[in-house]
């Protein structure tokens, strides 16, 4: 019934919402629907449309994230995935890693920090300090939310396009050296589709590997992406300015705005972003180098398919001399014959002649004239060896 | 008459201005007069010239943007459009475009910020920062009259872009398996046409996308295009200047200046300057996505034409191949043929031999000869066959 | 007289000096009288030497500019330019061009603000902030001298590189298409001489934007370029150090001279660092874009060029297949035709046979062998066919 | 044993543990216990796995280092290396050289500094500063454990690209002078089989030299690897925080902590940072460069390979044309001796003709014919070397 | 017999040592005396050796600068220079320029402004920032030691090879327009191996360009080879650090730490830093553009031997089409003689026919006959006209 409901509309489309808490509902959306629960511009909503089907690309936004990886069309919010066409057969494995890996992981860290820090700033700056480097011996288990959906996004598209290289790679040698062996319009018919899916193929891991170079070339792209973070600042400021403001009538007024914006930003940009982006910073690198591992597969298939064409270019080059000389040996050997032939023929010329009745010099004659013609064989035969036309 | 009109004069162009209350009128106005309405050197303008015709070019200067993408020429300033030939053909959905979607966006946002700030300058550096976010929320809807005007001429230009190159590459791939079934001259000068296509259509996406990446690039530029804020940041600067002038004489002169300068740059780079290049980042970014994915289908459709031309020209040599080892095959049979004709040639010389006198030997001679000579065939055959020439 | 001048010394060259006032003489100076009126090291002339003839180079020094834009190689100080080889014919333009242009522009701008800035520092650097955007509304009339010589040498010599590019663009595409209807010796002369004029060119081209995008990735250097503002800032600082030094006994040590550091540095940097390389940045751009568009003409035109060298390649080789292809339809009839010439032979040997002595069997026997010889070259033909080696 | 119990649990793989004072053990370790011991995440341990096998990287965690050099895979930390598979053929040089270099080089030094700087701060910012000198005067014989290891794993590994790459070398040019003088199959297969194995090595290469540019280029990742450096700091930081959080009731809050803040990143970023990252900069610099002229052989002997395989399709091209037109010269003359056969064959006839019956026209006969077709070989012949087909 | 003991204990090679004043010593020196005198690791001098003897490069280390310019192999420290091979052909002008621009060069500025600065350090700031800009004007005649001899061995390498370039340029013009001229076996192999002499001396003056490229980029490097400087900077640091220490028991300990760590930077990196890099920027520049200049022409003879290389591939494809064409002509013309001589072969057998007792037959049949061969040809050939196979 929800294929039908979707075909009615025709605006609205299928998406799954799970959340945190690995809760999961179907729904069918419309636009404006995804825009009001994302708080994304329309024109983001695009790059999950038709248009970018076979692109990749990451936006970060004030409080989602948008992802188009590959087949993989979802939005990533602090709080819930939304993702776009969740029955399609490419994104259930995606789903079935969320259902596995999302509850027991999520730990409920937002709460407790926002309040520690209501009162206390100073000191909670040491505070927040220290924790970092505790909670990475911890392994990294509390990641936040929008990090484990994205590693579990990345995850099953660096697999699907690891094994479709695999495959790809699988089919590709015997082919080429099929080619290399034999040069048929068969084979050649193979290798081009070889050549045009191996093309396809590169410009897809290439996209992904070069949309997360480029989150990881910029740092404040990256910062974006901490979506639960930016949630937890942004409800910070507002207490923290609540308390500037009732506290502005009391001092004065240029030092403790500038000592609390100093704590804010210490907050802000020291403990967090530097410590944080580096989780991150990680989590992509990882999935990079692997990326990276799998054009470089692609990349080495290209070269041996291009060195097999460079070998089959020249071979039937050397072939076709090869065809060519024995071709001219034999030109050399007909043209002695014809010599003899026309010899044959000027003495089959019904006019008289002398010689036509000499008894006993026919074979003499015969045998003459072959080896004057045997001869001239020899000695055109010789100068083409001699310029290096022939032999070798 | 307009169209009279411009050429009497021969300088003088028909431009359109389009304001920010969505009225337009037509005018002829010559270069000085543009010159002086966006207050832009003379310099500038030659890129809205023929010399610049197929180019792609956004310009930030102090009070106006030169928007030259593709076919839309415009002058941009905070107030309103200067269009040029808004008459042209392909410029039309352009101004569509504008008159559809400009006037009901923008609101008179300008004037309320500047009364504000006037003499509450520390609490209002608060207020400014918190609204920004709010404004996220309300999904864009008020960006700057500049940058409304940027994304239209953007999608109407990556629009025409995307349709062309679905054009060209609808074309594309039924030519192309048509030369690699049959190399003839007539598909071969659509292939080379449909490259010159490419060519040229990839150089004008390119410098598009090239352009926007440029701008995304380079933070200070970005904010060299934000018109209407910085005709705001100048007259909240004066004014501020005014102030300061004023109570340089009741103040220790050092301090106020230094805190001044601090809040003014606050105001200016904290607040506006990170969040708001946003804006025009998220903006370019979506139409860099799509420049990209258009780029990256037409490097597609020449990987596939560079891949087919491999294939034509491994097809052709090894045709040709082919078709010399049937020759071959002809001219070692030719040569028995030859050799035989030779025999047969020598005995209808008119020269007396005993043979001539035998009778019954006829038909055993000439069974004989032609044994021989398909043996010798045979032979020669099967050296080319044992050299690896013939057969395979 | 002044040509035979510089042979006889063979050191000296003949320069033109030209002031900011518009006064121009012809001298011949050597090498050391240059490095002594340019104040730059020896080294730095080698770039205006034979060495760099087709080479072009911008170098910022210290109290100069070496400019080596192609043809024209001045060196240009904040007081003046001087130019190398001034009669020579290419040159020429460009003293043209300067005598026509400077004198009327250049206001005598430096000495009112060395005035105003000795006492008053702390207010001037407020003044100093507006009259910026104030002069931008002038349009730039106000160009430092040093900048309206770069602006005269870059628009002689773009113009120069794009008529050449153009005049080349506009015959290569007749010669090419000749070559694609023709494959002749002559037409492969053109077609090369072609290509080595135009590499010659896009490397000059690409000589001159580099150097300009060099520029322009580099603020440094840029700012380093601003002869007169440099000039002005050793002024300046020279008056404030004396004012300093004569303060330093009365007042406390380290607090005046940080102030006054600061006060220098926010004159030199903030107001004018930021402000004033925007207006080269602006001059550069501009003629970056020029250049850039005559370089993209170029590669449009040696794409051109390698799709028309693919055409042909494909073409010639297809024609050669075709060519054989009807040699080879020949070589099955010859054959055809030797086989029955062999018949006809056999029965011309003068070997008794029983038919020789039958009537009336000559025709049919002469149309039975020919029946049969047509037979074999349609099945030899109907092999090639089915073979895919002729026809289609 | 050990190799038995590994293929039993199937998981286990064996590990060698090297500490840095000497002492090795073999250990058959799961991949929860190398987790723990190297705090690094899960992700992590996969670059040491079989889909990174021909891959190089080296990354940097809080407290561990992971590098996978070709066939080098280990985890090193301040304390100890993680050797995996240490009794694989290639893996144990590298043993050797840990055993050898390792135990004398590494001295106590972590233990020293913590001590000292607990109480009195100021002062050792300041010696520390100095020591860092004279330390550049001993020569880097303190390098931290994690470099030392680092060191000898890209010694090892470099040693062994370098060793490849000569081999390969060696046997490449007497390869490629063979193919030069004789294109056979043989010798075409033998530069094939040359070309793939550059390519993939090139690869191996280059990708171990673009980890260290990677580096090289990230001073922080650079950072990041001073393992025991980050260990001595944290120590550092907690004792420093206690001393704080005791003096925070008995001074004026914000300036001791603003004033222990700094002298903490005194300590941190400009002593150490600035001038330690030089000695890992100094030792991958030197890494590089080796690598950067293995590499550039590599591209040489591609270029060779290019250079040779370019001369041998001209080569080829030109030998057939040479084939050509000798077979060209042979077509000529057997046209010419076929015209003469023609007219001997057709005085062959049996119509009677009047010749049949005059005596004596024979060889004049002959004669004449002979002359006329010797004639029409060199007319025709001499047109085709007008036409430039033949000689020159 | 220097020369003699050098290969008596194999591991000390001869170096000259050459220090500032001019004086010069050879001495055979191992390995180790080096690292001592240099203070430089033992990995750092493999760049000297056999490894690196086709590499260039430039390491900045504490006291030293390591100079491997292809056959310059040096030490630099601000003493001296270590001069490996100092006999060796290519070194000797190198020495010799060494010879003669050194000691009149020099002078003993390190002393005069140690003195100065001992206790006088806030005013010597000052005085310290105006020197620089009037030693500009004295023309850079006081480049550091380290600088003086950079300078030499770049100036001697880089004339080196471009009169390399220009040798091999030289040579390069006639042996490709010869090759265009006439395609012969020899002619190819001159190409070839211009193409490697090219490719190899590209190579080596792309290594020299992209380490001065590299140094350029890099302020941090550039700052680490004023070598003099750092050795004054110790000394200073040194004093000053005596002198704070005994400053700290009287004064507050935060203030004059921080003061003193200002003034010292403030010495170090304003005034030095920034403006003298310049002297090594100005320098380095210089060269680069010499060496880019070379660079450009390797380029551009690469450039045409590749246009040759194309000129020629489609030269001889289209000559071996004519070849074709005249032997499809020829191949025309003997199928028709083949088949007239056919019908004369059948008229010439010996089976009865009525024409053979015809007279006055002869004439007119062979006429007829041969009319009909004529029009055979004609035929055939005005179809392969048709097909545009032949004549255009």
């Amino acid at each position: 019934t929800v294929a039908k409901a979707k075909k009615k509309t025709g605006v609205a489309r299928l998406w799954m919402r799970f959340n945190r808490s690995g809760q999961s509902e179907l729904a069918e959306l419309d636009k404006n629907a995804i825009i009001k629960l994302a708080a994304i511009p329309a024109r983001d909503l695009r790059i999950l449309g038709p248009l970018f089907s076979h692109s990749s690309n990451i936006l970060a936004r004030e409080k989602a994230m948008v992802v188009n990886l590959e087949f993989i069309k979802a939005i990533v919010t602090a709080e819930e995935v939304l993702i776009l066409d969740p029955l399609c057969q490419e994104v259930l494995p995606f789903v079935e890693q969320l259902r596995q890996q999302l509850p027991q992981k999520t730990q409920p860290r937002p709460h407790g920090h926002v309040d520690e820090q209501e009162n206390e700033l100073l000191v909670s700056t040491g505070r927040q300090w220290l924790p970092v480097p505790e909670s990475a011996d911890g392994l990294q288990a509390e990641l936040p939310f929008e990090f484990q959906v994205l590693e579990i996004a990345l995850e099953v598209v660096c697999t699907y396009l690891d094994s479709s290289v695999a495959d790809l790679e699988r089919g590709a040698y015997p082919v080429l050296d099929e080619l290399a062996r034999n040069v048929s319009t068969k084979n050649l018919e193979h290798v081009r589709s070889l050549k045009s899916n191996l093309t396809r193929l590169l410009a897809r891991v290439q996209k992904v590997r070069d949309e997360i170079e480029h989150l990881l070339d910029d740092n404040q792209d990256m910062a974006q992406l901490y979506l639960t973070r930016k949630w937890l600042q942004n409800q910070q400021s507002e207490a923290l300015l609540a308390a500037t403001a009732s506290n502005i009538l009391t001092t004065v007024a240029p030092v403790p705005q500038l000592s609390s914006n100093r704590s804010v930003s210490l907050a802000n940009s020291n403990a967090e972003d530097d410590s944080d982006v580096e989780d991150l910073e990680m989590l992509l690198e990882a999935y990079f180098m692997q990326l990276d591992g799998t054009r470089n597969k692609i990349l080495s298939v290209r070269e041996y398919i291009d060195d097999t064409e460079d070998y089959v270019n020249i071979q039937l080059d050397s072939h076709r001399n090869e065809l060519i000389q024995l071709q001219l040996t034999l030109t050399i050997a007909s043209f002695a014959v014809a010599v003899e032939t026309l010899i044959a023929g000027a003495f089959g010329m019904n006019i008289p002649c002398t010689l036509y009745n000499t008894e006993g010099v026919f074979w003499p004659f015969v045998g003459g004239t072959t080896a004057v013609c045997i001869l001239l064989f020899f000695f055109i035969y010789g100068y083409a060896r001699w310029k290096k036309l022939l032999g070798s």
